[in-house]
């Protein structure tokens, strides 16, 4: 069976020394976390993941869902794991305190994410599906629909789905046909089927709150008239209790090349009582809530992967023999000498470490971002926290799922052969990470989302701050010339992001393909400077301790995982830029036709 | 089920008028092979391709092998399709005329090894895996092996496998341990476990011809003490017949990512008898006789992937209705316009399809090159292009199969959701080509051959040549604007991997790991630059259509697409240069335990 163990060192690296998040104990929830807190929470949540969800993962995938009358079995072990995930608290973590939650950091609910979907992507998400609908009911819900629904969301009797594809419509929600009839009793009744819909049937949890995307009849064509309805599996009684199950049913589930442990239905509604959330036509703007927060945690899903898959790698290339070092026997002593002697399986193992360490700090420092956002008492600091956050989501989301998929497949490369037999487990943890960069918005729609509306949002306000902050990092820490590769190798990538800015706004209006047919690469080239960023961020953190006496192995580690990364990743963003300002001639030169 | 359609229009476009083959009637076998016979081989190779294995490729990933008993049963149809395979005499179709071979060009049966992976890359393994043994006896064996084993190769009668991995060595194959008792009669008994064994054991054939190294007690340790054995699964009387159950058998077959169809069996030998092939000790250059078929043709199993994959996504692409185009609508008639319109989608599928027509235009020339190094007169010819067979077969497994992937997955992405599911058949595109990365020597190890042993073989002779060749394809074609493009880039990607190996033969001596640290990069930047040539020779054929008047809409799309490889392809060509003169240092530093 594959090994896990959570990276919890490496992540109080990034939350204690280079966030340094006890500098916040001014925000709500923050005070209630100081460092040791911070620490035995993560400590629990490691024996969690690596004693309860990581020895399901392998088993869950085999044994996959199964579905009889509508209903859903999941894999053996995963109902007793969510009673356990649930007595420990786990699901109000991050929550309002309000509803039940303990109002811990974001920050910290991000790591914990990280551990759950390392450890079991497919039973993580469960639990982490049910985020989406706390969001959209809390920030847009009524308060009878907060007190009906939210606690038993907040404590995990309850979990819920996202509601928004159907066979026709995926990316182009204009196109949905699900309807809602509006009761005399101001209820709704819901009309349609859904598809796709991860953790939509199973045997987890006592109800299921599904959020649905419908068109109430009347309203404006196109997005301009989908509203958003809760309609939860069994109907809630005033006191709270379950009442009778609701028009709403799994009708199959889909085989998948992964996550075989989710239940991915079809939903059909038939005449289901739905409940509007927010006003009528206005669903869209309360589908963002929920997709925003999703699309966070997807990019999660993405480095976790490739973290679990290069723990097993790292693994492996220390204990097989094979081969000699180039340089020289270094294990006389046995039949040949590890693979990790060799300069290409290293050149995997770093390619993938390089980039999850720098995309652990990315995704906690935006984690960060979002905790200020929400819980600064200064407006402006929240509003540009705010901005950033809106500006890098789909960069966490696009870049973190595409360079996890690359890194699990490098590291299932380490394996050879071994990594194509399932029994090693390496070839799940490829098939799981693939779908990350599909679902909730697929990545181009990420790269859309960055380059046609975050880029120029509020006059390029958050861009312009962002590069602003990057550049000041780069100026304010000259003079340490262990550190001047990393400020010189950031301040190329951040010429090249405002250089691909730059060239969307001098070129978009001529031609308005320039912006789809670089943003893919525009998105790559942000994601490869904003770890360029990080990488700066804790390659001074090294130093630091150094110059302070405080240094140890691992942090020498950094540094040295650190110039791999100055020195092998970072050469791409030319390239990058170079195919942002080819600009979309050659893509849409070829007739249709001729595909 | 997804379709597939031969690209029978590309092939004969690469085969008369980029390499003019007819030009080559001088050499044996090319005079029996005109331009319509070539024409009306590929039109009944697409036929089976395309009504035969392609509509097995989805229910034998589905239903696998199973295995009872050490017997082997294939998926349904598969033996069937076997039998018709034989029927029309496709096995000796390049084979040598005197052991019952047709003799026709390898850059033919290149071509249809294409159409046979492409349809189904599972069932095409098991007739496939036959040529590397038959390679090996007809090099190696005696007169009297040959006429015993090959004419029944050639007929298909029997198949044949290759038999080097254990569980303990794969790429090091000195640590290989099944050993050869020498009998009185001059057989061995052979005994030892053999795993990962493509087509080891299954019911499509009568016989099966195992080819197992093995080491003869008293022999040198290490490679230099390996030999070669014909260990057939039945042995064969002095008048061909079969006679008795020889002591092999399958212990089980592996559970795999892909590639379900076809059988990947552990094999045991218990004393089973085996004849030398060539001489004692002697097995490692036999064994690469084999092996270099092999790798080519796993270089045409990845580009082959891509194809498939390609042409469901551009279907797809061009019936899913999804948005508008940024440019206004394009299909006012319709709920939203096909995807087709977004410049983001034309990325995906053009990428996939500038390096498919590449590579396609790629392995062909280099089947030609095998050609001339085998039949041509003049043995300054046959060196030349063997030399040139040589350096280039790394380039042709790993880049093709590196690149194979990537662009399988793309296509995957453009099915966005539906791409995940199993009942599109795209999921198993992506399984299917994964593992051409890894066996027959993984791409890693291609890398090294290639940078280790191929650049500096007969001291830089074939590179030298082959870099000369290209510099005077652009010193000879100057003149035309619309040609310069495609001859500027080439340029520049010749001299990058000029640079490159430059760099190696300066820094290599003070470092022996720079080479293993750049290798992979050094491999995928020549398969840029060998791509680049190819376009560049493909755009002058479009041109000099144009000149002539003769140019079709084929001719037209040709130079669109080379134009797309030349602005978002070609860029890479930098930063992989970078990343290679990037050296080990950065690779090396990191502590083994650290990892």
């Amino acid at each position: 069976m594959p090994l896990y163990h959570a990276p919890v060192d490496d992540i109080r690296f990034v939350l204690h020394e280079m966030l340094q998040v006890e500098k916040y104990s001014n925000l709500a929830g923050f005070a209630d976390a100081p460092r040791d807190v911070i620490d035995a929470v993560l400590e629990e949540g490691a024996k969690l993941a690596e004693r309860v969800f990581a020895p399901l993962n392998q088993s869950g995938d085999q044994e996959g869902c199964r579905i009889a009358d509508g209903v859903v079995t999941t894999p053996n072990g995963f109902r007793e794991a969510y009673r356990t995930f649930c007595e420990g608290g786990w699901p109000s973590l991050t929550a309002d305190p309000e509803y039940g939650g303990q109002g811990m950091p974001f920050v910290l609910g991000f790591a914990l994410s990280e551990l759950w979907s390392a450890s079991n992507m497919a039973f993580a998400m469960y639990p982490g599906l049910s985020h989406g609908a706390y969001e959209a009911i809390r920030h847009w819900g009524t308060d009878a629909q907060k007190q009906t629904y939210l606690p038993k969301l907040v404590s995990g009797e309850w979990t819920g789905t996202m509601n928004l594809t159907e066979a026709h419509c995926g990316t182009d929600l204009g196109l949905l046909r699900t309807r809602a009839e509006p009761q005399d009793d101001g209820s709704y009744k819901v009309t349609g089927t859904k598809i796709f819909i991860s953790a939509g049937e199973h045997d987890l949890a006592a109800n299921i709150i599904h959020l649905v995307l419908a068109r109430i009849p009347g309203g404006p064509e196109g997005v301009k008239g989908i509203s958003l309805f809760i309609v939860p599996k069994f109907l809630v009684g005033a006191d709270g209790t379950l009442g009778p199950r609701n028009g709403v049913a799994a009708g199959n589930i889909e085989h998948k090349m992964g996550i075989n442990g989710n239940a991915t239905c079809v939903m059909n509604y038939d005449g289901a009582t739905g409940f509007l959330v927010g006003e009528a036509h206005k669903g869209l703007r309360a589908m963002f809530t929920m997709m925003n927060a999703a699309r966070l945690g997807v990019g999660i899903q993405g480095i976790s992967q490739a973290e679990v898959a290069y723990q097993n790698a790292a693994s492996y290339a220390k204990d097989r023999l094979q081969g000699r070092a180039i340089t020289g026997t270094k294990f006389a002593d046995k039949a040949a000498d590890p693979i990790i002697v060799h300069p290409d399986v290293r050149r995997m193992l770093l390619g993938a470490r390089a980039f999850i360490e720098g995309a652990r700090a990315f995704y906690l420092w935006t984690g960060l971002k979002i905790d200020l956002a929400h819980r600064d008492p200064d407006p402006a600091v929240r509003e540009a926290n705010d901005d950033l956050v809106a500006l890098l989501t789909p960069v966490v989301k696009g870049y973190l799922t595409d360079k996890g998929f690359d890194s699990t497949v490098a590291a299932q490369q380490v394996f050879g052969g071994h990594g194509y037999i399932r029994e090693w487990g390496m070839e799940q943890f490829v098939r799981d990470a693939r779908i990350a960069q599909i679902y909730e918005g697929a990545n181009g729609i990420q790269a859309l989302d960055l380059v046609g509306r975050k880029l120029g949002q509020n006059g390029g306000r958050g861009l312009m701050a962002y590069l602003g902050e990057c550049e000041k990092f780069v100026a304010d820490n000259q003079g340490d010339a262990t550190l001047q590769p990393f400020l010189d190798g950031l301040a190329t990538a951040t010429g090249q992001v405002r250089d691909g800015a730059l060239w969307f706004m001098q070129n978009g209006l001529a031609n308005p393909d320039h912006a789809g047919a670089g943003s893919v690469e525009y998105l790559h080239l942000m994601g490869l400077q904003v770890l360029g960023y990080m990488w700066a961020q804790m390659a001074k953190v090294a130093l630091d301790a150094r110059a302070a006496g405080t240094a140890t192995p691992a942090h020498d580690a950094k540094l040295t995982v650190g110039r791999f990364f100055v020195a092998r990743l970072l050469p791409d963003g030319a390239a990058l830029l170079a195919k942002v300002q080819a600009g979309a001639d050659s893509i849409m030169a070829l007739d249709a036709a001729s595909f």
